[in-house]
């Protein structure tokens, strides 16, 4: 633990996966059209917090995360002393999960993504330069979405975010001007669990406990990546990446080996899928290490081998999960078994290339 | 392939996962009391062949399984050759996917399943010594289903069947009476990919073309061991086995990982489950091994690794699948990498005491 805690300072760290919160939702008013603030207020709505992590639970945060009055994460002087300074971390990506995927009316979402993002932009990015920010996205409105992407590419926002839970699989044609615009802005599409669905948990109806939809949180990923490359998402979008968040890792090659199996005798189904599907997915998709879904008491030739099955260290990204806290995930258990090369390109290379940051922290702010 | 051939001979597989198929509906009706004989032939209903199958494909049957005018599967003659004599097989234990659970009448799909299981006692297991047979039910009215488990017990059918689609998650108390009947018969229950469900096939909605159910079915089967175990079904019942068919078996080790990481922090949620989720499921888990996920070229320590991270060989349990064909997936590659016990165990010596067949065919016929 001491000898990556070192590593990740020396070699500055970006932590991909960051939750910035919105302390409350009158925060947003300013940067929210006059008719949905009245709306808000007639409405008495208290906010759009994201549900499916107990958010009142002692240990869904980190310890020492919850201060102020709003929820952890929402401090962006905090939030830089516990995911930047704190650690010696170069960048941090924020994903805010303020579920306006959850709102159904499609022109409030779409304000209310709005609105956060413009909030994002003036309370965070500005806040220190090591900040970058996912542009928040309604799906039910794709087109707005779109305009969302195209409205904030390169001012300080590095990736779009979707939600895992939605209404309809992601790669269905519905969600497309969403991709043609994070390819088009040159972003990544970062897929979150969260809340956007009018689906039971899970394909056999609603769970009874929380601690099997936290188990099977990676089962939704699964579907989404198998639907976003069956639907031919990465043929018609050769340069889309997408990042698969806070959902583990060690799933992924049991579902290429199936994937890959079943194309072969159904691909006539799909001809634009031209190749294996785990080829397509080494190409386009990374995925986040925090929580890590590994057995306990890792050694090297273990996690050499996971890496071999994967198919590159270079799907891999560091992420922290502030304020989350998943006991006994935490990624530095993969981070200790690798190689220095293999570490610094999880830590931070792997990073770097994929949302083009500069060596030396900053952007150019619009006006 | 040839010398496992010869091992199957040699040792006297035990087939746990053999398909045989309702020739027409009105082959069930001399056992379906005659109002619902009336009623099938007033609403003109064709009949319930699984549909999850695409059952016109010609891959989706093994090359020279059509014959007669039925579907692959219906006639005993022709399915003892190719299950039992062709390959030298000990015994072969029916699945029938008459999908009696997509009936949403519970009185109607409870005499269904009655008069399946009528059928297959007096077409099948009166065919031929070596046959078994899973009791077919339907979880409409899980007490109308404890009675036909209960009905059955020993009279040649080893097995309670129930499709991976349900309504509702298979852990939940409605489904415990199933399994209250199944532990007193001493008998397993059996989760096979099927159609009874009222949800989309993903937890993110319906997707768009067969290969994406196909290479996702064993995220079903994830969900309904989750909610199993969570539900605390193992605790309640200690004596009962559930067996995953046809749905891969390398997707358990990760999900396995992830749900004991959860379960350390939330298990004051479920204080039914009194130790880590994998030994219960290690203790009460069987899968079968058709299709098999795993990665071209298997060799030997890849498949002992495997068998690490999955805990015992004794949790897997030889299947052809008949008469479906899945392609390059049989399960050969994994049997030639197993050692002459371990292959003793996954061809016979699981099944032979999970199903407690004697070493001669036959059975005590009830009159």
């Amino acid at each position: 633990m001491a000898d990556v805690g070192t590593t990740i300072r020396a070699t500055g760290a970006v932590d991909c996966d960051v939750h910035n919160a919105v302390p409350r939702l009158s925060a947003l008013f300013p940067y929210l059209p006059a008719s949905w603030v009245d709306y808000c207020r007639e409405t008495g709505v208290e906010g759009f917090d994201p549900a499916f992590y107990p958010p009142g639970a002692p240990l869904s945060a980190r310890p020492g995360s919850r201060v102020g009055e709003g929820p952890p994460g929402s401090d962006p002087c905090v939030v830089r002393d516990h995911v930047l300074d704190g650690p010696g971390a170069r960048y941090a990506v924020l994903n805010c999960l303020y579920a306006v995927s959850a709102v159904h009316n499609p022109d409030w979402a779409a304000s209310m993504a709005r609105a956060l993002n413009d909030w994002q932009a003036a309370q965070w990015l500005a806040a220190d330069p090591r900040f970058r920010a996912s542009i928040v996205v309604s799906t039910r409105d794709p087109h707005a979405a779109a305009e969302e992407v195209a409205r904030w590419a390169g001012r300080g926002f590095v990736q779009v975010l979707l939600p895992a839970s939605t209404p309809a699989p992601l790669g269905q044609r519905v969600h497309w001007p969403i991709y043609a615009a994070a390819e088009a802005a040159d972003l990544p599409v970062a897929v979150h669990p969260g809340v956007g669905s009018a689906n039971p948990l899970s394909p056999v109806g609603w769970p009874s406990h929380y601690v099997e939809d936290y188990a099977c949180a990676a089962l939704t990923l699964q579907s989404q990546l198998t639907s976003m490359v069956a639907e031919g998402v990465f043929a018609a979008h050769p340069g889309l990446r997408v990042v698969l968040l806070e959902s583990g890792v060690t799933w992924l090659p049991s579902l290429m080996w199936r994937f890959d199996k079943n194309w072969k005798a159904l691909r006539r189904e799909v001809p634009w899928v031209d190749r294996p599907p785990s080829q397509v997915i080494r190409e386009h998709v990374l995925l986040s290490t925090t929580p890590l879904d590994a057995p306990p008491g890792l050694d090297h030739a273990w996690v050499d081998r996971f890496l071999t099955r994967l198919g590159s260290v270079e799907m891999l990204l560091h992420a922290g999960d502030y304020p989350h806290w998943h006991h006994g995930n935490a990624p530095t258990a993969l981070l200790e078994q690798l190689s220095p090369a293999e570490r610094e390109l999880v830590l931070s290379g792997n990073a770097m290339r994929l949302y083009r940051l500069p060596e030396e922290a900053g952007w150019a702010q619009a006006d």
